[in-house]
């Protein structure tokens, strides 16, 4: 097992733009999806629950928050980001200005590998 | 990168229940633990948000259901849910009988191991 923090992200998605939202993560744009990964940001899933989505990634840099920050100087990520956020509406107790809320993790099993 | 199939899963927590549920999984049964990794399952994390539970693991097994459906004879793991189940209360669009709700996935990146 790599040794890494654990995320899980929650947020809601317009039921209206529901279909654009999952259209557009069918053909996420290479540059994106780049910028992820040199965040230091693996193993990342996207999953869908009605009205709901759900997400999980692992990091596995040193400095989280920088590298999260890093994401959010990509001209064509925040270019995505003009997409994809009229899309999604935070759940309750989301903190001002997140989208996506972090969740806290409560369990872990690493199982077999 | 493992291949597998990773599933996501969403439910409610009952407000009154939140920390009954979380003190049991800061200290979930052995027997529970051994029955999950058993059946093929890996890399399980639970998180919470609100009243919000999210779950995110792995499997890498042949046959989904059938081991499902063999943590669900194992004893203890029957003894387990008599606790937890009254924590929880399905979302919208869970299916009849399903506590978990399966959510599908939309979008996945690997990124480095």
């Amino acid at each position: 097992m790599t040794r890494c923090e654990r995320h899980g992200l929650v947020v809601g998605v317009r039921p209206e733009k529901r279909e654009e939202y999952l259209a557009l993560h069918a053909a996420v744009w290479p540059q994106v999806e780049a910028t992820i990964v040199a965040a230091n940001i693996t193993n990342y899933t996207i999953f869908v629950h009605g009205d709901l989505l759900i997400a999980y990634y692992e990091y596995v840099g040193s400095d989280h928050a920088s590298d999260l920050a890093k994401i959010g100087e990509d001209p064509v990520t925040r270019r995505w980001w003009e997409l994809t956020d009229p899309c999604q509406v935070p759940v309750p107790g989301a903190l001002p200005g997140q989208i996506w809320a972090d969740a806290q993790e409560i369990w872990h099993l690493d199982g077999k590998k």
